[in-house]
């Protein structure tokens, strides 16, 4: 047990809507402000985007943040919630497991996702037991410190077209068996769009799955009817924001007031 | 000249706008995403908001950001534009003069608003031959790193309600002169609203004056006939922004997307 025991229920309640009667629709925030907006709206859980985060940061998406503004920005969201936040930390940014898992608490956060793709290396997925040594590490520091956090283990075979098209679903299956005994929470095919994809994976992953809102996707209900247990926004609601405010300074820039 | 020098075309070049033959109009932005759009728009100088930095921070307006997050803030917004970035600091943060001007250089603006209201003391406003002591000791700090910063002296008379209504263009254009003695490139009688007031302090100011758009405000179009040389949105932008983004939260509850 450590300083940061005092997150474990907040770990634990995140991990319970997984779970629950009612999905966990997350609509990623990016900043303290967005934050407070998803809590008064009525969401239990915060989710950030890596991607909001950097833009309004200054940088882009794609561990181009360095690291220590990312987690002052986690810890500012967390700072003025009292709901679980869940992090969106990219690929890790090149920390161990053991240091992730203590950059998270230490800003707060009860859970995350993480990546298999290889940022900045030479393939274009992590090797799936490479990634699956990575997250078993990081459950095995989260016991550690008395917080189970939850583990949203992303993968990116869809998003970066990894391989054949016809193979893609199997790939995530297997992925997805590989972290789930490596005691990933929930598993993230980011990119996957089909109905008949993502019942396959829903089906056959044996845990929650994610599912990335983004055109082309079925709507919340229908995600809902297909056995969906989260279902995030990604940098969608921010990239919406800063068109919102592009179209009102294109009114003030022509002489009308926004 | 100091390690600030390099800024000293910024400086001249936002000084210049409160002279030339457009008048300056400034979307206020709260981070650098925001920063980015109001320089992609067209807008040739970002101004910053204290509240909307504010409350994008998790803090609320009035001083309660901790100094080191609204310098960083700033300083993350001059990192992603080329254009001169002027600050608002509220009333300076206790700062004294010296340490308001290296911390705005070192932020890397060139210009900010002063308040004369009294933050956290017994008067409604500061005492205006005390004010326009900080405002001349920021004058000859300035002076002293090379960077002649623009000084845009806000006036909290209408905002704060100050003495009668009868006489609050008497006290703005007083405070206006010693403001202006003290070396003040610009004042903000922030709050004022009414045309016939904005026209007596336009004519009386004998400096260029900041108008805050607001309900009740007369049109972008009427304050340039009126000789107004500098329009700001203050907070407006980024209340609008989380309107915006608190109506798709509550389609996404009610099960629409977004």
């Amino acid at each position: 047990m450590t300083e940061f025991a005092a997150l474990a229920p907040l770990a634990e309640a995140l991990r319970a809507r997984h779970h629950g009667p009612e999905d966990l629709v997350l609509p990623n925030a990016w900043d303290a402000a967005s934050a407070r907006e998803v809590v008064d709206a009525g969401f239990p859980v915060v989710a950030t985007t890596s991607s909001g985060v950097a833009k309004s940061l200054g940088w882009a998406d794609g561990e181009e943040t360095p690291l220590d503004e990312m987690f002052a920005a986690i810890a500012r969201i967390t700072r003025v919630v009292d709901v679980p936040v869940t992090a969106d930390i990219e690929g890790g940014y090149g920390l161990s497991p053991e240091q992730l898992v203590a950059r998270l608490l230490a800003a707060g956060a009860v859970g995350c996702n993480v990546e298999d793709a290889d940022h900045g290396g030479d393939a274009v997925l992590h090797d799936a037991n490479r990634q699956a040594d990575y997250l078993a590490a990081m459950r095995a520091a989260a016991r550690e410190t008395g917080v189970s956090i939850v583990i949203n283990a992303r993968i990116d075979v869809f998003i970066r077209e990894f391989g054949e098209p016809k193979d893609r679903v199997a790939e995530t299956l297997r992925r997805a068996a590989t972290y789930r005994e490596a005691g990933a929470d929930c598993v993230f095919p980011i990119g996957i769009s089909d109905e008949e994809e993502i019942r396959a994976v829903v089906t056959g992953a044996g845990l929650p799955v994610n599912v990335w809102v983004r055109q082309g996707v079925p709507s919340l209900a229908r995600l809902r009817e297909l056995g969906v247990a989260r279902i995030s926004f990604g940098g969608g609601l921010h990239r919406r924001a800063l068109e919102d405010l592009r179209h009102r300074l294109t009114a003030i820039r022509t002489g009308d007031s926004p």
